[in-house]
């Protein structure tokens, strides 16, 4: 594992922007790790607490919210993910709303990110409604965030426009960037399992499939090394 | 001044919902001093900052709004209000939507108040769109927040529903509740001139001006004591 | 009680719009049991199941509203009432949308009805949001169902514009229309009754209450008979 | 008829604001022709051109709104109005979106009325969804149009926010001012009698009714004059 | 022509999810043909009634509607579809909003089919709005319709979440799958001209178009067969 | 230059819809040069009057929009358009609603243009917000625009519904046009050049840079002339 870096430390804070409890832990955990790891301050926030992510006619959608919220936490600990920010909106009607953007803005401009990890909206059949919707009001909010006239009235004591250097889209369609996470794929594996509400019976396979995956997403990318989390990288 | 009172604290929880700062001074701090004082713990709950409320082109909205936030919090503070949040929506643009609706309802059951202090949004010919908005917004939500199946997904680590016992609210067409509030007409202007970006030149006359109004609501409601804030009351 | 009229039956078709289950027999039952009795077709359309009304953490929205029907069914079914439609909107989200305008505007082309029972939109501090959505949804659909330009897409196979000569308002702060209902308490609290998960406790009190509610109206209104309901009637 | 008042003329600039053509006519039409003649320069604005105002079922909704913006240019013209602008909104559908309040302050921060003309939106039982719309809507442009920190993107090119001093609600359920239009009345029917798709055979009867009306008017106001116009007037 | 297959029959319930009428059958006439022959049974849920798809100024939107839902019956019938399903939404208004999601998802938890067919909605240079939001309605009401969380009002009287396996989707940018309709390309000829007021002088090209493009898209997918109907397959 | 052609004068006129000024000279500027010079006739609709584009706190929203409108009216009369439009929604916040396709297709219907030009809503990984909703409303504008039943309470006074013959998109991922425009390159960085409360230090870089990107994409077209602007065509 890599010694943290005091340097990276200072220049880099994480912002990542997902659906739903889980979303980061199936998206790019090993990543996550990997820059904690190194010393960057990664804050997750988490539109949706999952309320709706169940099959059992008992769980009420509060109780199943408490638990992936703790689950979320526990994988989120795990990972070295500093603070974990939920905004409890109802799971499966997401919408990519000016008040959503509107939301996502305030905490960036709040926790001040150099990069952004989000779900790529433009993945031709991404069929989770909350996925593209998730993934469009982040990249829409960062652009909002760095814009001293828009959303004006956040910019409140000491608040300031902030402008994101980069997105990190995963779950793409059209990756250009492969990040080595060879050493983070096993505390991508114990994260997914704090999610035990969602993986269930899929535990046993977890650790065999992640990495089948990784090493398919390295060869995909003709990189040299074994494991990688795929992403399309974008500027501002 | 009345002496504290042990038991009322622990029983009474207030929450004050307008749309701008100053609102709650105009509208009803002379009652929420008089309640402070009798030892309930009051919240106040902003849902813009006023960043729109300025003839000055160069006053940008956010440089107001940290200005009125200020003001707002010097004014609570003068009454013996425990707690400031302001959510930041635009000045000038509040809507009844349920996304409002959801923030007020999670506000509630997060401080279940005993009791509600709003914007009466039946008043004929309230012309300020915000105030309608922000009235509606605040008695839905109270509405939501008592129900176990709205906005379920915020029932969450011990977060219940909660019903507020009454709505009193204020600038109301239709008063039926007087509250003496003889001993607090001078706390009331204190707070008022804290709002010293908005009460301007009006600072001088405000004294007479607050005196004037609130015997004429007294006496309208027929009242014994000289000073009164009027209230149309709602029960659930 | 009186005969059946076959002159009524033919001419009178009665549409009643409510927001929740029991909503019906809380405002205006006994007029609806004194019309079926005359022979006029009544049909309910409700635009919620009332999915959210309990408050039994084990009882889910769609067992609840399973329930509800039933209750509704019954209830109607002993007022006389020849037809029950539910729109299954989600109970406590209400929002007069062109939308919702669209759907009642086909039931009552569909219908016919020469009149329409709705709530009161405009009662001061009808702080229900529901009622307030379900009444003005319900005249502005009639409003629309007249007209040959609006849905225009809902004029097929034979259905076409109709005219609601009249729409009575019930829970009215503004009342001009006192239906002696004499003879139909009764058949009120019965029905009343039948919305078990609704009326729990109170149903003990139930006759006596509605008894004396209906007394009151009369006596409001100035009518020499005994029990009415009270009305706000517009024209078109 | 009064001489024209140059003074007047300068001072007094008057828009109208309503839903279809023929409502201003129906509205406040006497009055509109005696401040013309006194000299002031009156500005009709029209939401929709009464598309969908005929059950003519030959009468597409563009060749009615045309026909329809012939006969408002002709009554307006008759009237001495100066201006008609048609925002050509689809009738029957008009919703006080922030969108039509924004197209609504654009043409007052252009026109710089002193006075405005509107439908009161708050009379109880006012059905026409369109008449609550288009005042409701009036009413928060003119609230908008006035801050220099709302819709901003407008002040371009030397247009300023600008203040309307009162507003004038015509068919309203509460009116306070009762205008003497004794003089004018004929030029109110003759103005009607334009909008002849809409008056039809109602036309014969309009000279008294119009005038039965006028007079009844004047007598709720206790005023000594013969002929009134009611409105409910607000301050800024 | 395939015999009727009972255990296909017992297993396959198919819903095809339109924007218009004709949709289904420009886009996959042939395979409904073909499956409904195999003992599918086959349902048409049709978002509009095509009632703007004219240039006739004579001809009113409802009358078109009933013109084209009688050819779409007819064109249905032929092909060996069971039932038509009419939602009568206005025809190129069509948005993907939550309440047209509920009303597919309330459709397919009744049908609880097997299979979707439905518009490909990510097809690049799509430009018909109505074929964008149909095809991304359809599979967003799809994810919903599966979840016990999501329009839980729904879930009344015996109703339960639905899981659709496949969808199937046409005029895809991006097919997988190449269905042989040998034997059935006639079919769907016959069932295109039903379209009377839509082929028009189209009609005499159709046999030769028909059969061109779907050898192309047999070749494209480099099938064996003579003709098909290219689709991209999703499951959840 | 080629010569003024007068016959495509007479046939063509070129619409130009774009979300900011300057989008048009960074989009497709010298082939709007060239078509202007050939004889046709350009008109420009700007969505927004780019009021938020500025990092400068002292500039507020109306000022920068007076400015950026100057400069693209000085912009365009260099390229030779002989109309431009503004319709000043607030930068940064377009969506693609009814109520902006209604405005575009009110501009189309009484411009009638034979050609589009509009920003690629399909791009991927079109970050801006504002670009892919104006691109995407100017072409669900264009479909509408020619169907005699939608928004038909436009089609007053002569205006008729009209079809656009071709919609070439800027700013394409997959372009499949590329116009020579050799000979007008020093024309588009002239018309840069005016945007210069955007342009600012990139001013020096921009004949260098404007020209390497028009042989790029000459080369990438495999166009055999040295200069082009790249465009996906549709046709309706």
């Amino acid at each position: 594992m890599p010694r943290k870096n005091p340097a990276a430390r200072e220049a880099q804070r994480v912002l990542v922007v997902a659906a739903h409890p889980d979303d980061p832990e199936y998206g790019c955990a090993a990543t996550v790790a990997k820059w904690a790891a190194e010393g960057r301050e990664v804050t997750y926030l988490l539109l949706t607490s999952g309320d709706k992510g169940s099959k059992d006619p008992r769980l009420r959608p509060g109780k199943l919210a408490t638990l992936r919220e703790r689950e979320q936490r526990s994988a989120a600990a795990l990972l070295g993910v500093q603070q974990v920010i939920f905004q409890r909106h109802p799971d499966g009607m997401l919408e990519n709303t000016m008040a959503l953007r509107r939301e996502i803005a305030a905490v960036i401009r709040r926790c001040r990110p150099h990069l952004l990890l989000a779900i790529d909206p433009w993945r031709p059949y991404q069929t989770h409604p909350d996925h593209r919707a998730a993934g469009q009001a982040a990249l829409d909010a960062a652009y909002a965030a760095k814009e001293i006239n828009l959303f004006p009235e956040q910019l409140v004591d000491g608040i300031e426009p902030w402008r994101i250097r980069e997105a990190w889209l995963f779950w793409s369609g059209n990756p250009d960037r492969w990040e080595d996470v060879g050493g983070f794929i096993g505390r991508r594996i114990a994260a997914l399992k704090r999610h035990a509400s969602q993986v269930g019976a899929e535990a046993k396979r977890l650790p065999t499939d992640v990495r089948a995956r990784a090493r398919e997403a390295a060869k995909k990318g003709n990189q040299a090394f074994e494991y990688a989390e795929a992403f399309k990288v974008l500027r501002w």
